[in-house]
């Protein structure tokens, strides 16, 4: 996946190395999937044995990983300079474990006794024992900070992926609509919605992989997702769809993720199944016009609390004031829920090239709920919606 | 999922208790999804808000969740004592963060200055962080290897659960299999074969969930997956399908990942596209025998390394000896991939109601290769294969 010539990396490491010397960080060894994933474009899918990316300020990415992912990570990174640790049948490798092999890269680096950063959010009380005792004279920092700030601004490779999964996306949400007007329960419509997709998927894009990133103990094969709600169970936000069909009068919330080469979209809409009783409509109706009093100040240089200073005053302007939401959207790229958020205290202001999800919405709770999202792209001069399946009042 | 009335809490309850009264520890908080879930019951999908489990030696397990999780969390749990933290609309909370929440229960069951069983295996140094400040007066302690050494052996609800999740996997076995006979890309077989393991769910099965655990950046909608390695892509392991289409002559490795309310089975065989090389017969073969062999001293006390030494020495015997895997089977369980290995290092002796894969197999680097693997149940006498589609030479 996203196969680039070693002669031309990706932004991403210049703009890594340069918050590197600005923390006065000498080498990072990144173990977060979705991280080592940024850093050399290699998914094992399975993680049982660590993925460990390696960067100092003067080398280019170094991956290692264990033998039986040799194959695998040579047909897949961008990265040239892979080094093996474990045994797998046959092959050469620079040791039994990682701890060794990693020791002895940074060695010959002349790393192993500087200023190593780690991803603290993510590595676990375990690992720094394990990395305490392969690098005894490394002093350790947290450069998690450092990679989602990175992170928040996505490379030319990633947008391109970006409108993968966002087209992929609109298919999935089309078909649910269509099968929810058809008379499908809740897991009717998932079920159509996601092969619809994988058929788009396994059809059109020969160079893209679905595949996502998972729990240590497991790996995500497949990543196109259709979550539905309907009715009352709006109200858990999100679940695994049932045998529940949809009943006229009620609203149902339609959520549809996929990922493209890592880049993950969202693309989400709030179904009226026939006529709606009036609280309901009211509040969808509200939450369609605050989009587009928002919608109107997404450019480069509002900030990030500008956004949701502003679908707080509709909600309050239309009687929701005592239904605020914690935040109205979140970044998206390498994770389906990014770091940063659209929320009242956020220090970030947008800048060309971020993506996040656009979601104002209203609960309250055991009386109505929209959900409603875009995967929006921030360009020069404004903003792209990336997922573009039809807004508005959606009403079959 | 897995409704389990308050008064008859699951078995593993109180073989916890009994590990922490053995390890001195006083009270439990678990923050791992996969964890977290085998104390309560609630899989949230969606991590951002971290879900907590609290388990003391005298009183029966409490869940901690964000407000926006409170009406799926008492939907799903088994767990009748839930709290809240955050902020979400109107819910009322024990305060805005997991943090305060936490030291307020804690303090109420007077363990908040005691021995603290934490995930070290899982725990970031951040949240280590935050529960230090949180509970400045506990002692932490590491319980990672109790929780994983009750996980070993299932209770009769996860039992039920592997069962349907390995009849699943059966059924995307068989339709796999027919796609390759049918001539179709990798992709064709890992789409087709992964809606007709969706059709059988979301009709069957109302009871069941199919969400996974996934990564905290993002969360597992579905996990019924088919992985895909025709000829020269076996030696990946494990990959994304791609648009290759098998060709004559070739083998295919067909894996099969299924879960059923958080409870995982694995089919895996390798398909012959017509007639094989005699080199590839031949591996196919020797693993087919080696199979037989190791099964049959399948049984309760076994050690697991007897099992792995008699695959060995069945490779050794017929001129394998320099492709010996690491390991030849894994726990499988609330992971796909969970932490016992069939090594040659292992401690472990097998038990009733252990369940896990069995996969002695070949790599020959760029030679050949052989992927088969069951789900089995330990039982009192002997052992029950859950996972059932046709084994043996398959040849289409």
């Amino acid at each position: 996946m996203n196969k680039i010539s070693p002669s031309s990396l990706p932004p991403r490491v210049g703009r890594l190395k340069a918050g590197m010397a600005k923390q006065e960080v000498d080498v990072i060894i990144s173990f977060k999937p979705e991280n080592s994933f940024y850093f050399t474009g290699f998914n094992p899918i399975i993680y049982s044995h660590p993925v460990i990316a390696i960067l100092t300020r003067d080398h280019d990415p170094i991956m290692l990983v264990h033998a039986l992912r040799d194959d695998h990570g040579r047909a897949s990174a961008w990265v040239p300079d892979i080094r093996l640790y474990g045994a797998w049948s046959t092959k050469v490798t620079m040791g039994p474990n990682w701890q060794d092999a990693l020791a002895s890269i940074l060695g010959d680096l002349g790393v192993a006794a500087k200023t190593v950063g780690i991803e603290e959010e993510f590595v676990s009380i375990q690992r720094l024992g394990q990395l305490r005792k392969a690098l005894p004279d490394a002093t350790f920092t947290d450069v998690s900070h450092l990679i989602d700030h990175c992170r928040l601004i996505k490379d030319p490779d990633e947008i391109a992926q970006a409108r993968i999964a966002a087209k992929i996306a609109d298919l999935g949400m089309d078909t649910a609509v269509e099968t929810l007007a058809a008379g499908g329960t809740e897991r009717d419509v998932a079920v159509a919605s996601m092969h619809a997709m994988n058929r788009l998927w396994a059809e059109n894009y020969p160079d893209v992989e679905v595949c996502d990133f998972g729990s240590l103990e497991g790996g995500v094969q497949n990543g196109l997702w259709t979550w539905v709600l309907s009715g009352p169970r709006m109200f858990f936000n999100c679940d695994n769809p049932t045998q529940r069909k949809p009943q006229r009068g009620e609203a149902v919330s339609v959520l549809i993720w996929t990922i493209a080469n890592g880049i993950h979209a969202e693309n989400e809409r709030t179904v009226a199944m026939g006529p709606l009783p009036e609280v309901n409509r009211r509040a969808l109706n509200a939450i369609l016009e605050i989009r587009e009093e928002v919608d109107a100040i997404i450019r480069p240089g509002t900030p990030y609390r500008d956004l949701f200073e502003k679908t707080r005053e509709g909600l309050k302007k239309r009687g929701y004031g005592a239904n605020i939401p914690g935040r109205i959207g979140h970044g998206i790229g390498l994770g389906a829920h990014e770091h940063s958020s659209l929320d009242a205290n956020s220090p970030l202001v947008l800048e060309p090239g971020m993506i996040f999800t656009f979601e104002p919405n209203i609960r309250v709770p055991c009386v109505c709920a929209t959900q409603i999202s875009d995967t929006v792209l921030m360009t020069e001069t404004g903003r792209e919606y990336l997922t573009r399946s039809a807004g508005g009042y959606l009403e079959v």
